[in-house]
């Protein structure tokens, strides 16, 4: 008799446990789905990501590192974080690299068929000017840049070296067709001045055709003499090919007027609304404050700076109080450096910081679709995937329903080594290379309702990981 | 044991059976698999969609039913189809409402505030003129049109109308914040006219916030006073609401010009390839060639006709030849009586057509994302439904993630009566109610990209459909 006394407790206290747990549980679920149901709602009524948007691409413009306008972001940063009841907002200093470019850009085919042509060119960030009366040289046209070591020294020497590598467009993923060309941008003018060229001009690394020239980072090998280099908008690059067809002897002027002037200091903008349980845990939102000087950083990256600036905002505006501390980190200098995120990691490290997750955000301000993830090893990638995906539900009635291993960002992939869990909002991708790095990258590229949806997910997933950790 | 080896038999024969079905079944998996593939590479790489949009749009322009431009865009279709090789191509006649903008429209406020400020209107379509020089009247703001039989015929009576009801932007479909005041638009005017309204204005059918004016449809009730019907840009509409605030008593001034002429005859432009096996069962990929007459109908719906002479286009060069017949209809009508859309369905209908599935294309020329389905009856919705997902895997590499029971689409949906599965390609929604019926809806708002992964999406579904049946 007592045993079976005992049976009938042990089960007993099991269901009813068991229920509590999944009474538990159920509640949790149904306040954390209104909790993003809240999140969204909020970001779409009354967000305020549009207008910083708009002060940030159309007050103050293109701020590549260095320059006032990068200076004049950080201050705007910091006073926009400020102005959000109860937010912690600070500064972080760095050492960042201060390239300009210093005058108006030329270039133009000289052809005997034509006469001659202008065509829309912009230096490689890094790049060295051409001699102020510019230099004027034949082509040869490469395909991809292995082909130098073929062509060698007697064919290159002398000319102006052009890399025809177009992206892919059966790639789905533009960001794939653009990380199989991006690397010959880096490298390219080393490549080529190896073999005596007098300059490096490529195809801009587009995924449409216009007349606007894609610049971005280059950088000189030790040992190489430094040559111009350059990038040709892809329609006139579609001239450039026609007529070099035709005429193998044509000749490219080119004038590049640019400077590399010492190292200055700038800031990472830092902005946290402290967890209530844990706050010593911490989960980054991030995007990078500067950008390119020939646009205004519309989508790169204004976009993900104004919405990790509202996941600060919404969270605040809905009381909604995060276990764990929420911190916006506003990277300077990703562009050509990355130097504002090298130094927030390694502060990381020195201050043994608890950064649980890292989400960053720059890939545009376009229809957010899901997240990637990574970490520093390939299991523990495996099993944060899977606790993600438990997220897919709450989300999915928000368009989300993309959670994969992937990279996470320039930025925040720093913290990988600090056992940071990074991951990457992911927007539709199909418009993002019509306009990265060049005068078209304005305001007026964004739609509103797009960049809101992008700060909502990445609000809700940040305050997701906030209550629940890992 | 004869008992034993007949089971060793049987087994033996279902094994062998089994292994041979799923050899068969990988073989045919992975043929589908290549034949996606080609679909897509085929289309982003060599496709004509965008260009056909170009001509469309630019050449011919907006091309409401009954205009010249209709017209033309008829002509254009027909040659277009015609210059695929192999491909029959014919016109459907039928005779179409006749509605046209005679003159420039005019709006503004009058207020002791302002003096008068111009805004930006359009007649809604099939809207009676105001007289030559305008009416001029007080307005009365009502937020639902229930709102009418409250106030009355007293407070209603020779005043201007104005519902300010604006999209709900937590809705995250656009299409279904459109859907909740669509309706209003196109029996406003009669309902107002019962109290002996002026006329009837109301707040653009949009989701964003600029100076455009969207017209569409709206139908006088039998029995009702034609009033004029217009509305207003959204800017202007908070401009018109924030006066009305400080001045109940300001008027408007609307001055509209336009006429409704006797019907005319038009056509429905229809491409096929016959299919290999059964010929005699069709899949229809749909869009309507009509549109509004204040832009370019670029994303409305120019980018679903290009993308249906695609279909046939993309098949035809990659000589994937479907047993089923694939037929591109270019509806005539859809914008303002859907004449086209319902004559193609009688026809079908008279001539026992085997429609087994028709595919539209009308949600603008954004990424798409999957499809929607519907059928006659419920359960049968649920056994399509489960069959399509067989094609989510297929499909996914190429960003198509939402297969869901859902409106297919204005003039498929006439054929579900006969018994047809209609489906709609789905697009992102976000950007389509910025552009809808309003001069801003031009080919430089269409992503070539977009445009093209549309077209592949539709062209892939279609071929799977016709190779395998439901």
């Amino acid at each position: 008799m007592p045993k079976k006394t005992t049976g009938f407790n042990i089960t007993f206290i099991v269901c009813v446990f068991g229920f509590l747990w999944w009474g538990f549980t159920a509640q949790k679920e149904a306040a954390q789905e209104t909790a993003v149901k809240q999140i969204f709602d909020e970001t779409l009524k009354n967000g305020k990501s549009y207008a910083d948007l708009e002060y940030l691409c159309k007050r103050i413009g293109g701020r590549l590192s260095g320059s006032p306008q990068a200076a004049a972001a950080v201050e705007w940063a910091k006073q926009t974080l400020e102005r959000i009841p109860g937010i912690n907002s600070s500064l972080q200093a760095v050492m960042v690299p201060h390239w300009e470019r210093t005058g108006k850009e030329e270039a133009r085919i000289i052809s005997k068929h034509i006469g001659w042509q202008p065509v829309n060119v912009c230096a490689l960030g890094g790049s060295v000017s051409t001699d102020k009366f510019g230099l004027t040289a034949p082509v040869v046209k490469i395909n991809t840049l292995a082909e130098l070591d073929k062509l060698g020294a007697k064919v290159v020497s002398g000319k102006i070296v052009y890399l025809d590598q177009a992206f892919d467009p059966t790639i789905i993923n533009t960001f794939d067709a653009y990380s199989a060309c991006a690397s010959n941008r880096f490298t390219g003018a080393s490549n080529a001045a190896r073999y005596g060229a007098a300059a490096f001009v490529l195809r801009a690394l587009a995924s449409n055709t216009d007349h606007h020239p894609h610049t971005g980072s280059m950088r000189y090998e030790e040992g190489t003499v430094k040559i111009p280099a350059a990038a040709i908008a892809t329609q006139d690059a579609d001239v450039l090919v026609g007529l070099l067809d035709k005429d193998p002897n044509l000749m490219l002027h080119l004038k590049l007027h640019c400077q590399n002037y010492p190292d200055r200091l700038s800031y990472n903008v830092l902005g946290e609304i402290k967890g209530t349980q844990f706050p010593d845990e911490v989960i980054v939102v991030g995007a990078h404050l500067d950008s390119w000087d020939n646009g205004e950083g519309a989508h790169d990256d204004g976009a993900g700076s104004v919405q990790c600036i509202e996941v600060l905002r919404t969270l605040t505006n809905l009381q909604l109080r995060p276990k764990r501390t929420i911190r916006c980190v506003l990277f300077m200098n990703e562009e050509n450096g990355a130097k504002g995120a090298q130094e927030y990691a390694r502060w990381a490290a020195e201050n043994g910081e608890k950064c649980i997750a890292a989400i960053e955000s720059d890939r545009g301000g376009f229809t957010p679709r899901g997240f990637t993830l990574e970490t520093s090893t390939d299991s523990l990638t495996q099993i944060r995937i899977a606790t993600l995906r438990r997220y897919e539900s709450l989300l999915k009635p928000y368009g989300l329903h993309y959670f994969e291993k992937g990279f996470s960002g320039v930025d925040v992939k720093y913290l990988l080594p600090n056992g940071t869990v990074c991951m990457g909002l992911v927007p539709d991708s199909q418009r993002y290379f019509d306009y990265h790095h060049t005068p078209n990258d304005t305001f007026d590229k964004v739609n509103e309702r797009e960049l809101k949806l992008g700060a909502a997910s990445l609000t809700a997933l940040a305050y997701l990981i906030a209550e629940n950790g890992w």
